[in-house]
């Protein structure tokens, strides 16, 4: 659909100039949203997650923390992010034939979404299955990393379209 | 191939607990490794990116700015690493028709390697860039972030085989 | 006591996984927490504390301005934690014999409660003394780090029984 | 000009201890600081910056970004500021013949000013030129680093006399 | 008994300011702390935390992982410690009747000792686990965080006596 | 005078993109930097501050400590600079007559210079003093934020020339 006026990237300025759009004029809501991504690895490094699933099995619970602790990192590391009240966090881990999947959700109510919350919790969760599995294979891949939905706000609710 | 000696995740005792490895007795010596990665996204934001390479055009230095930051806090984010004493990071964006490749090479003369500090500035330039984009394209996707290639140490290069 | 349904986990999911329990139901209310604790250490090193409460004598200073700092910091620590609006801080300390009791008081307008600000509060001052002391007294003890008292939010007002 | 009420530094406590001033009691409204400073320096390198301005010329970006990510730090380095909702920063940098001068605006809806997040992001946006240029010019000078005007909150709005 | 010169507080000045001790003259070297502390809980609470250790029972991995990244980040909370090469980690967690015990060791080769490395691990997992039983137990308390055992350095070897 | 080569920013590569520089090949040496500032404000704040120079008077321990720990957060607020092993911090504040003057020394073994700790140190003490009497004096200023001397490394000493 052709807009009247083309897109513009809102984080830079007229001139070029980055800065922290302001969002004082934005309502507080709820708001939420969902990243997913894949380490993709080998069927070995699949079981050897697999059986770290067991008592004390750590390596999928680190992951799990670093994903939540990242989630209130992220205006640390994403320079032009708002600070925001996150309300909620879960990431879950889905270890398949020769793959690591991951969700992460992310709730808050504030002035912006918190996508970027979600994607980040979702990378180094990732990163941190990486550091786990590296010894065994140096090749894995993080993969797919990306917003599946979110909802509030007053732009409402996004769904990943299919074709994407 | 069946491995004399089963292979294990490093990063867990033999209960399954999370520990940091203990790198007392490794070397030191200079390193570095190579990560790379790709945001995916669509060619009318390659464009509005590549027009950002103008004077005061700051989204891609936004970008190179953060991955250099996040290799500093690589410990931080992933809870098993090392704190490293990094000697220099270059982060490279490369704008094409519907992406950007991002590229991140990081060096240290440390214990232990600098994978891990090479992928999170990787990541990191990744996510940054889907902030700065994610009001025009909200269905961006962050691709294949893994090692091309490390070097030093006790276990020599290592250079990504081309099956993986 | 047997309650009708037996306690919970709540940072845990019905499957055991770690996650940072969402509040955005919870009301935005006015809450305090005070936690105490005590470095118990030598006579001779509660006198070279007291003297530090002298002109430009920074010793207790430090501690004090730790604790306040790393209140703060504490969803950075507890990986758990929600962030929060803390509103206001205090940390006492107080040089007995020997030892050194410390209080600390948080006070917040948001959605849980600031127990943990105020036990990290305590813990960190306790931290910086035994760091301080360390050359004189490499054997002092931080002890009983435990919140005292709560208001506020939807459970009211706690306060410790004597028998704990 | 004799006070009713001598002036007293509201950080301490009747007894001189730190504190962080408890906030609650105050409004939530909305609020803005404008804050200034200078990097003075050599005509030469005042060149090479403007030269940076060139595609792909980062020097000011990475001062820009990184006065932007420091206002978001405020909290972390100023031991008694409150924690912030930051809802908007820009730093505008406008190189002299000799000099660099700096512009920090910071909007907030929140209990507190946002003066000192405006100073910090003034103080490490020169901060990071004075890295930039030390190669060249080791004696660069950061001054005048204040308040030029501030609105909001009970107090109302505040520009910086003429005679100071 | 009367030493010969009397001990004074290592991290202040003649004049009692605040200090961060020069170490430059010190040998890098190989040292190690062994630190421990307990939560004191109720019975019913460490039979959470015990069925915690089945398959994804994260209770017990949140505090150790806790532990761990704390003690990299204890030059950030405790003022006058230097930054240090931490070069292994690990917290042990060890549910008894009624109390959690917890026991930190840290390595280095380095300037400084670590045992605030360690004390921090200590406390910083005790919170954490303070943070998971809170809503079940808010009277739980943590204890005898203290230093057991250190080697290396100048001062080689140093055991806790038995009498403190 | 015209030099054999111009001089160009080190910090950003030929094209311009933002680096941080490879120290790899630089020796390991003993370095030392001072570094200055002061803050301007009234006769009747520089009087409040010198009576916190009492017992408990904390107003200036906490610049002091406030800059000691903004020394050790230098790589995480000025983007490009490497982390460095600190080996010692001192910050002096000598309250003058409508002033605070403010002295950082800071000392490495390390492979790059520590002017930027000690500015950074400097820096954030005085935003520190600004943030602690700002109620009473909203229109401090901090000012002549510089590098006095210099020792060690490759380049050796330097001191500021008088003209500066």
């Amino acid at each position: 659909m052709p807009a009247p006026e083309p897109p513009t990237l809102t984080h830079v300025d007229a001139t070029g100039a980055a800065r922290m759009v302001d969002v004082s004029a934005k309502d507080v809501s709820a708001r939420e949203a969902l990243a997913t991504g894949v380490l993709r690895t080998t069927p070995e490094v699949a079981d050897l997650l697999r059986q770290s699933a067991l008592p004390k099995g750590d390596a999928l619970a680190t992951a799990r923390i670093a994903g939540i602790m990242a989630a209130k990192r992220t205006p640390d590391l994403v320079p032009l992010c708002h600070p925001i009240a996150i309300s909620g966090v879960t990431v879950e881990l889905d270890v398949g034939p020769a793959e690591v999947r991951i969700a992460a959700r992310v709730r808050t109510t504030d002035r912006t979404g918190v996508e970027m919350e979600a994607l980040t919790a979702v990378a180094v969760a990732g990163l941190t299955l990486h550091d786990m599995v590296k010894a065994v294979d140096p090749a894995a891949v993080l993969d797919a990393v990306r917003v599946e939905r979110k909802e509030g706000g007053k732009t409402g609710s996004w769904t990943r379209p299919g074709d994407r």
